[in-house]
């Protein structure tokens, strides 16, 4: 890593406690929550060619975001994240419509139900129905790639376990960024790493945890991945960062899948902190790892490189 | 993977099972095996436009595997596998062409004395010795990557261990194939993937491991890098089989290297058995398997993919 490398990531951290500290002496609610995230990115703009349309009749909540000349059949379904309370279809779309070019196929964004107004499993809920209907939209299920990010990438994970349970068919891989998979908060990172993350804390992640979980149990598969049979999975990649707490939890993930014999790219990246693939617009580090996602994703949907 | 894939490691499974067979109802001698493991090797052509030489004089016993157009002043020390008592310059020398011409660097194959005639720390002393010479030929240490299959994926760690350790300059990566990273045999892989593992058994490990261990203990961390202290280690990356026992081992040292902030690429190889690019003339795994190590290496030395 060079010097210009470490003053953005030094810079970018200013930014982002400046941006999420409570400046009034009081907690913020939840919705101003909501605002202040969606107007953090609101200045980051949109991949270029990109076509963005809201899904509209039968569909779910969400938008289709096609990049020119994107393949045919071929589909990203994208979780933000957010702690499942927070975060939007518009405080993701930028990094969502580079993930889209990068992999040259549309991305389905998913307007999932948020905590604590609707907590487990309204999201995991909406997350299973978008796949399905996709599904119905004529994409076969080798080419959907379902992704997402923190929060989001729990619902991805969680939404594959559901796709197998009931009986659906697989999909053709799972691509998790910083993923939130253990709501039970046990990974070692919590400690061994708290001190180089500089915005989540085991403190926070709790009580976000709650909003979401009400009366079940953090264990539950559905709700907490890393506790679920990953038997059957499609290929997995994961990005974390490995100055990030949620570490661990991305590498027991890793572990349950590659000993049932799945694909599995675990990728921790060095100085990185939670989800940076969202700060493309002032990491370097963000702009190689949407690139090198979206060669994993066209190999993960059988297209060339 | 497709059918054709499928065949191709179908084919090679039953050729090495073949070979590696006892065809005469008696166990081979070390020098059989030796010489039977070299043979096996011997009708894989090395990369075109490369340029194979002997160290001489003060260097180590080795050679020098230079592709057409090699980068100056970069390097990858190549160490074979071969469970520390066979492999040789010969049998690896394929393998280690297309590597050097995948990163466009020269590559140094190391011929470390073996057991049981040379047990720990012999082959380790060796690799630390080709390592400081290295530093003698104006190789700057962040132009060297380590690398190694196997046993030898084990002696390229241990010799970042020792590196650290005695205070020598830090190389620029590592870069691990299937290692033999703990030679107590405890990964759950030994009983959770032996039935996909068609190579190695965990009574074949222990008889294979006393011979290099001697009266060593096995969990001193100079011979079973698992058990090290990780901290201040390079960029690793590790191509390993999800059908293969020695699976668990990497995975441990990823996660412990992750903890301490070391940038981590973990590959968990669907279907691919202990060692697999080393049988790249038979299975497409292995050819992509190089290619992606190629760029990797690139990105350890900092240079242009």
């Amino acid at each position: 890593m060079n010097t210009q490398d470490k003053a953005a990531i030094a810079s970018f951290k200013a930014q982002w406690l400046l941006a999420a500290v409570n400046r009034r002496g009081a907690p913020l609610s939840v919705e101003e929550q909501r605002s202040s995230f969606d107007e953090f990115f609101h200045i980051v703009p949109i991949a270029d060619g990109c076509v963005v349309q809201e899904i509209r009749s039968e569909g779910p909540a969400g938008e289709t975001i096609v990049p020119r000349g994107a393949t045919p059949s071929r589909a990203l379904l994208y979780f933000h994240g957010g702690g499942f309370f927070f975060g939007s279809l518009q405080s993701h779309r930028h990094l969502v419509s580079r993930l889209a070019v990068a992999a040259g196929v549309t991305a389905v964004s998913i307007d999932y139900r948020l905590a604590p107004e609707h907590p487990f499993p309204a999201a995991l809920d909406d997350a299973v129905a978008a796949y399905r209907w996709l599904l119905t939209q004529g994409f076969p299920p080798g080419g959907i790639v379902l992704a997402g990010d923190s929060a989001g990438g729990n619902l991805a994970a969680a939404t594959v376990l559901r796709i197998r349970d009931e009986g659906l068919p697989k999909p053709g891989g799972l691509y998790l960024i910083s993923p939130w998979l253990d709501l039970t908060l046990s990974g070692e990172s919590y400690e061994v790493r708290a001190s180089q993350d500089p915005i989540l804390t085991q403190e926070t992640m709790r009580e976000v945890a709650q909003l979401y979980l009400g009366q079940i149990d953090g264990q539950y598969p559905y709700a907490s991945p890393a506790y679920g049979d990953l038997s059957g999975f499609p290929s997995i990649m994961i990005q974390v960062g490995a100055d990030e707490v949620l570490l661990s939890e991305s590498i027991v993930f890793a572990r349950k899948a590659a000993l049932h014999g799945v694909g599995v790219r675990l990728h921790v990246w060095p100085e990185m902190i939670h989800a940076w693939p969202l700060f493309h617009s002032a990491l370097p580090q963000g702009i190689r790892a949407i690139a090198e996602a979206g060669l994993w994703i066209r190999e993960a949907l059988s297209l060339e490189p």
